[in-house]
């Protein structure tokens, strides 16, 4: 049992839940509590960290001594979480990785997400969740989106980020020609759209892209559109959140009637 | 000039940031930034602290001299700030207040929102625009809803604050039986719903529900409901971030085609 902070392997488990670069760096991130652990796939864990009183008390301790575990004192849990409340369990993920050639499969009718510049965690992690309850076939980021591995984008997931294939380029514009190349038609979330978005039916293949909370989305990719579309608002509302434009696309574009 | 964060006033503006008890007590809450300034009704301001760099340098520094209002130095309006980068303003701001009877004359063809138990101010915010964009005719909030004057919920918001009617109701299953004898047919959006929610066509005054983020809506306020409607949800997902519900259940009751 660990029973201080300073282990030089709780220092590494921190460093992974506060900083991008070291996520990168081991392609690991950490996911907390016992609903993440429920949801987590056991072929994904690296090493689950319980304190000593929930090894005692939880239902599911067996399930974690059948996995690489390491358990800590309850004060120094305490320490490592980054909840209020720690639940006592916490684990460290291998990044799950979906190569370019998978997504390609999916062209000829599936629903992609692509995010331009989302910079709220809390966003990026809705449209995630989003992605999967419309049944997206994938999300495809820039590099420029707020971690999909920060803590709590993790969280607001819900899980999803262990199901909805995603990529994250640093080339989106090159990207999304290789998508239309592939057939994918690609939809501009654009405040000045030509038509409102229920307006066409967009059969086969087809992407939706949602930009920066403030700007919208990049010039060059607005370029790139097959067509752009825009959500109605009435009053004075300016946009609506980017969560919640991505949400009402992605069901929009997979309506039944 | 104030020089000092110890002055009296700021002190009572912070409270209003802080405590939720104050806001109800004072009917005020802070607002805060240059878009939020150029968002709030002049007849609503009760008072603007400026910092003396902005006064000095804002556009709009002659439209705040018209108003109610003090200058605070540089370095105490950064310690009063709610922000990580101040931008020089914020407006202490009376609370708009809608009566019952304002609702009940928009009761023949308006949509409503009614969230039970919302807890996150995000979520709160956000509803709370998407509600004006989907042209809703008001907001109905039990008291166990995240405080819609806190500052986070003011800032997601965008303004919108100030343009949709709402109220704030301590008896909320009494007020929607209210609803419910004005004609007005309440949708809960229930994850047990009989129907898809792009089913039903519900003409006249229609209300949808959303519940708590984590345990749905109440049963008590779940057996008033008219008619239970589930979005559709592929994947794993066991339920859509509240706000993301709120918006397609507004934007499906509103639609044109």
């Amino acid at each position: 049992m660990i029973t201080s902070a300073d282990n030089q392997q709780l220092k590494s488990v921190r460093s992974l839940m506060e900083r991008a670069s070291a996520r990168r760096k081991e392609k690991l991130f950490v996911a907390e509590g016992v609903r993440m652990f429920l949801e987590s796939p056991p072929d994904l864990v690296h090493r689950i960290y319980a304190s000593d009183d929930f090894m005692k008390k939880s239902a599911h301790a067996d399930r974690i001594r059948a996995l690489p575990h390491v358990i800590v004192s309850d004060p120094v849990f305490k320490k490592i979480s980054d909840t209020h409340t720690p639940q006592g369990v916490l684990m460290v993920m291998k990044m799950p990785e979906y190569s370019e050639a998978f997504f390609e499969k999916r062209y000829g009718d599936g629903l992609f997400l692509i995010a331009n510049r989302i910079q709220d965690p809390g966003n990026i992690g809705t449209m995630i969740r989003t992605a999967e309850a419309a049944g997206a076939a994938g999300v495809i980021m820039d590099k420029e989106c707020a971690d999909i591995f920060n803590p709590k984008v993790i969280r607001s997931t819900m899980g999803s980020v262990y199901r909805v294939p995603f990529l994250i380029t640093d080339e989106l514009p090159v990207f999304v020609d290789r998508m239309k190349a592939g057939g994918v038609k690609v939809v501009a979330g654009d405040l000045k759209g030509q038509l409102f978005y229920e307006a066409p039916d967009i059969p086969g293949g087809r992407a939706v892209i949602i930009g920066n909370e403030g700007s919208g989305i990049s010039d060059e990719l607005l370029e790139k559109a097959d067509i752009k579309l825009k959500i109605p608002m009435e009053g004075k509302v300016s946009s609506l959140n980017a969560a919640v434009s991505a949400a009402l696309f992605m069901y929009q574009m997979k309506r039944r009637i």
